[in-house]
């Protein structure tokens, strides 16, 4: 290409653009995807439980009667029998949502993007634990907000230094992973969140509910979200991708009436409307009480991964300043390492044990996390979970010496 | 709500949101579904002409076989096999794309965002015609950008005015729909087209080619795209939209490899990748030759219906002072009546008349086009094109006086 052409390609990108960078999650996985690699490092649900056959029935059953309506256009606001269940399915947690609060989206990350498409301008403040879900930060970097991170402990994130930032400054909203938070695998309990819920009522600012993976509890009760404790200041995410499979891409959002036309509008720019196609058939699942009966098959695999994860884990991590947490749910696993371990540079040494994982800096919206990293249990074959816990166990005492 | 809270909500918003408004046309749309209206509104493929079988033919045979994949994440970048059939699907145009020049998004309604989210700042200039898209305007009033507006004649936007542009202003790019202009129905020719590559080149800027439309051509000779004039200089877009489905949400982008990388950049943070269920399907069609031999049947009956509608115009339109496009191409016809004539507040008398179109003034992005309407012939049954030209002439007749 000619010199000027590129600086005229160069010089036209928005300013917004400085900062989007390729996921380094996905830069990761392109070096741990080697072969013979035992990879924790992904955030993939087991594709040897999808309900392919389920699919295959909703696509053979539904194409011959609905083909012409499952194929053409169809409204922003999302297919109603799909929004009905939603609905519906927000009522386990006593959500009091009707169709119209829940909008179809291309998974939970075209969720982020349209929360901040709709909010934040530059410079705008938000409140996100440290550290926090990388999608999110990738999603809203695009807008370039100011992040004003927040320690966690067990309970997540600590309620005093959320209140800390909103003395100071005037925050735009609190992004909460309510549910075995990605990385960090803790869960709010109860009385933090309505703490947390008081302080946005203080202040007048709203919560982003994230919750990709409430369902997959494995122990231990579901907590009402947020949205239970005050539906009119939060707007709840939530995924497919998880209980059915992410390859759908369909997610939603669930948010107060008046908030939604801004969402419906937005997306209407953004791409139309979501896939009728893939609305038709992961309705029909839903309908069938394929997602039900799926979601407890795939609770009890991955609580046998995760268990054997943890007792692998008891036996063959060095003890001394290395901690991790027991998460009830999700997907992951969150180790923290003594300070003068850097996770970053072990992961080489890692891929030449043949074990990989996503080092935690990943997660840091404001740097920091250097001795920290994330294991996935949902995507690893018991064998290659005893395998790959006993090669980083060598590997992490060999580091801490 | 609390007022509190609602005045929470309202000062939160972004102020690009403000601009935001649900389409026009989807507002229209609502009003001309009445039982019993004819409806040439819409812009909707024929669904009766949706390949539906193949569509369940594909989803029973790879489902069983390759399900684990399609169900699971895959890479912003896109299913590779459809990306090398792109690929070599441009090259009949004689682009010389390689599979890393393609990037599948949802529709092009995601592209036309993307290049706003990657390109526009607030109050950026770019060169439209006038009328032009109105889904592009969506997109990218998001980002706030100022529409220098260029009138057509019957080969499109007038170079002339172009210019005059380019020399006042600083100009980020030139939106151009080469075929079949969407509303205006026109094309624009080979010699016009180098014209506007040769004003790209002085005043150094980019085009963005919009081309949904270019495999449904009725008659002549296909022409070759900006993007094959001067690859380097344009950012291509297309979509199976109009030749497999719209309900696919499946479309592409055709760009210089080191644009891509950014359009990939903000693809990942706004939905990490197009469905992998439905690239694979799509994929399979286009394998199988279906796509092509599909592209030759819609071909018929839209070109059919086109004629139809004409020489039902031709038999019942006023001819004093009324204008319309004979496109050679497309879904859309589009009608100049006389200056004193409003079609936006002639609608309402249509839909008395059981007969509706768009008004054309939707697609002004600057104001203006009061006197002008679309028309869609795709999706209109014979029978019913005869009837509802019929009473659009009557209504032109009456308004005339």
């Amino acid at each position: 290409m000619k010199p000027e052409i590129e600086k005229m390609w160069e010089s036209s990108y928005a300013s917004r653009i400085a900062k989007l960078q390729s996921s380094i999650i996905r830069e990761i996985l392109k070096i741990t995807q080697k072969p013979d690699v035992i990879s924790f490092a992904g955030g993939l649900p087991a594709p040897e439980m999808f309900p392919i056959r389920a699919f295959e029935e909703a696509a053979r059953y539904l194409l011959p009667r609905e083909g012409q309506r499952m194929l053409q256009y169809s409204p922003t606001e999302g297919f109603p029998p799909l929004k009905e269940f939603l609905a519906e399915y927000m009522r386990r947690y006593d959500v009091p949502a009707e169709p119209s609060n829940v909008l179809p989206t291309n998974g939970s990350q075209q969720a982020l993007d349209l929360v901040g498409k709709i909010f934040l301008e530059e410079g705008d403040a938000i409140i996100t634990s440290r550290p926090t879900y990388l999608g999110a930060i990738q999603a809203w970097n695009a807008y370039n907000p100011r992040y004003l991170t927040v320690d966690m402990d067990d309970d997540g994130m600590i309620v005093e230094q959320i209140e800390d930032h909103l003395k100071r400054e005037k925050v735009k909203f609190i992004y909460v992973l309510p549910n075995f938070h990605n990385p960090a695998g803790v869960t709010i309990p109860l009385e933090r969140r309505k703490a947390i819920v008081e302080l946005a009522d203080k202040y007048n600012v709203f919560i982003v509910e994230d919750d990709p993976y409430g369902e997959l509890r494995y122990e231990g009760e579901d907590i009402p979200p947020f949205i239970t404790l005050r539906k009119e200041r939060v707007i709840y995410l939530s995924t497919f991708s998880k209980t059915l499979a992410p390859g759908l891409r369909l997610g939603w959002i669930t948010a107060p009436e008046f908030v939604m036309k801004k969402f419906i509008q937005a997306k209407q720019g953004a791409d139309l409307h979501t896939g009728t196609l893939v609305q038709y058939l992961a309705w029909d699942l839903c309908d069938r009480g394929i997602l039900r009966s799926h979601v407890k098959k795939i609770r009890e695999v991955y609580k046998r991964r995760r268990d054997l994860m943890l007792s692998e884990m008891d036996k063959h991590f060095p003890k001394d300043g290395v901690k991790w947490t027991r998460p009830q749910g999700g997907l992951f696993l969150w180790v923290i390492l003594p300070e003068h371990v850097d996770t970053g540079k072990l992961l080489e040494r890692a891929v030449e044990m043949k074990v990989a994982y996503v080092p935690g800096y990943a997660f840091y919206p404001d740097g920091g996390g250097k001795n920290t990293l994330r294991l996935n249990f949902s995507n690893a074959k018991e064998e290659n979970i005893v395998l790959g816990i006993e090669r980083l166990g060598r590997l992490f005492k060999e580091a801490i010496g």
